[in-house]
């Protein structure tokens, strides 16, 4: 983000499915929030994901690389088409729009803040004060595509996938999560799986005990991942920040945002904290095109990846009025059924008080 | 298994901190249970694991190896020292006993069952009728242990794990989940990650789809492993039977374990079903040294995984009869206090009756 932007560039990325109904509404309430901030973004829409490759035949070409690059940030609905649609055998939306835009803008971080709001009911019987953040790393492990096959469709068929790490890729997301622990309750726990993926494990370990050594007054502890998910759903008020690689962050956030309400209010940060590339903020759920265009979906979770985006941005006072607001909106919740535009107004307007 | 075997012969290997205690009341319900049965069990125990390591440098030699081989199954507590003992550090008990005797001797299926007792607690609200199993891939996966790294140590690290996946190793899993499917409610998921993991993904899935065809009358999904452990804790009884990878069966039994009770419950089966080499049957729980040697550990988990052995054994009335028993036991159990021993000795009583 350039230091003395008066005007954010934002690329603006709805998707498929619920994907448009749900930006719709956290770009609404980004307006509102920031009228008279002295904050202003000025949202190019990009048109990407199956719909726009069953269109066209792009997935996501090397000028929509170029053109969002040009943005400061980047806020993103879902995107992926009907499960199972033969039209996009050809096409992996996941990994070739998705995971090329965190990969190709270096997200190192991928993070994915829990938090069970007041009024919001758990699965679990006794959740306790849930509130710890995830930062899983987002460029290495087995996101990396490094797989292949050979006698494929055979019954000689050998498919491997390998599992990239690297010092520096560990390095600068263990320093990170280090960072959110110091402004956090000072705990971080390093989830991975040294017994068994010994070399990956080894790296991770190693590099976690050497940070650890600049952070004396973090305490921090390790769990095998498997144990990591007891432990969600037995005591996840234990957790303040938890470190891990790419695969176990995909599986062990989703778990989290299911004892926390669900996917529908967890909001992720695809974070460069470098700043070499824009950022992008994105609700974990999906597309879910089974409720698409009805207005069913809750934008609550895109909402909050606003909050996320503008505490990036450094703009941490409108970022806690947008969290205030949905923690006021949530609270307030009847059970009554309420669309999706009737929930981002009502955020819309708790904001602009 | 010999065919017309009048006597078992049993590998005991009781391992390290709780697991001696609990194989004691295993053994103990084991006898009790078969007595004047017609089915008798010899059992030579082996000396194996942590402490073995520490007091000889070895952790399963070939001529370990070669014993366990000339028996019939095998009866496993728990491995692993003390979290961080500086001794153990040059020993991988994990990797070097209790996988490589899952690697050696074939085990390739890995059945967990999840079961959520009659007066148990469990940590979600309204977990539901619980009961699946988990069949775990044994032999494949994350697990192979093709790792490697190159300048271990430096900023330059580069540390790689290979998942090695073959269609032989698959389809062999597969088609032993659908026949449990058969046996039971006729439903299969398959869990994976199909959307990164493209080549494994694809091949799991391809072959499922192949095994389904055979099956018309199992109802077959498939589910993303993040969403899966979503329903693990909003809608456990929508599984009948999971079949899985070895890395992702690992996480999500644990997670199944612990919204059933906990692991002091879970009981596994590690199972060759050619009968080549012998199974392994062993709770799901670690060795827990912290409270090794008190008294302290539920022995459930260690008994039920003798059932486990005694339905693969084809004595199927026999392992009913500890289900039972275990049932009534837990149903009767107040909150007071016991000791393994007693815990033993009451489930002992009851199939005994
Ligand atoms: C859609 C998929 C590729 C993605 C992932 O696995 O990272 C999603 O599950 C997530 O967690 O953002
Ligand atoms: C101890 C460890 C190697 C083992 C595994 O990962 O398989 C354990 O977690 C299990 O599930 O049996």
């Amino acid at each position: 983000m350039p230091q003395n932007a008066q005007t954010v560039r934002l690329a603006v990325i709805p998707g498929d499915g619920i994907g448009p109904e749900v930006i719709a509404e956290a770009v609404k309430v980004l307006e509102a929030v920031t009228r008279d901030s002295g904050l202003a973004f000025a949202p190019t829409h990009f048109s990407l994901g199956a719909d726009r490759y069953l269109a066209t035949g792009d997935v996501l070409t090397d000028d929509d690389l170029d053109a969002i690059k040009g943005h400061d940030a980047i806020l993103l609905g879902a995107v992926g088409g009907v499960p199972g649609d033969p039209r996009l055998v050809g096409a992996n939306i996941e990994r070739g729009l998705l995971l090329k835009l965190r990969f190709s803008l270096d997200h190192y971080v991928n993070l994915r803040p829990t938090t069970l709001f007041p009024g919001i009911a758990s699965p679990l019987a006794n959740p306790g004060e849930v509130d710890f953040v995830v930062v899983r790393e987002g460029t290495e492990g087995p996101y990396v595509g490094n797989g292949g096959a050979i006698r494929q469709g055979t019954p000689h068929e050998i498919a491997n996938e390998v599992s990239v790490n690297t010092a520096y890729g560990v390095e600068r997301v263990v320093r990170y999560a280090f960072e959110q622990a110091e402004q956090r309750r000072k705990r971080l726990t390093l989830v991975h799986k040294t017994n068994v993926l010994t070399f990956a494990g080894g790296l991770w370990k190693r590099i976690v005990d050497a940070v650890a050594a600049e952070h004396p007054e973090v305490a921090v502890d390790y769990l095998h991942v498997d144990a990591a998910t007891i432990f969600l759903v037995t005591d996840p008020a234990r957790f303040d920040v938890i470190v891990t690689d790419n695969l176990f962050g995909d599986i062990l956030t989703d778990l989290a945002a299911a004892i926390s309400g669900g996917i529908g209010l967890a909001a992720s940060g695809n974070i460069n904290p470098s700043g070499e590339f824009p950022s992008m903020f994105e609700p974990v759920h999906g597309s879910a095109p089974d409720i698409a265009g009805q207005q069913k979906a809750d934008p609550t979770a895109a909402i909050l990846s606003v909050a996320l985006l503008l505490r990036h941005l450094g703009a941490r006072e409108l970022a806690e009025r947008v969290e205030s607001a949905v923690t006021a909106d949530l609270a307030a919740r009847t059970g009554a059924t309420r669309t999706t535009a009737e929930i981002g107004d009502a955020i819309a307007a708790r904001v602009a008080q």
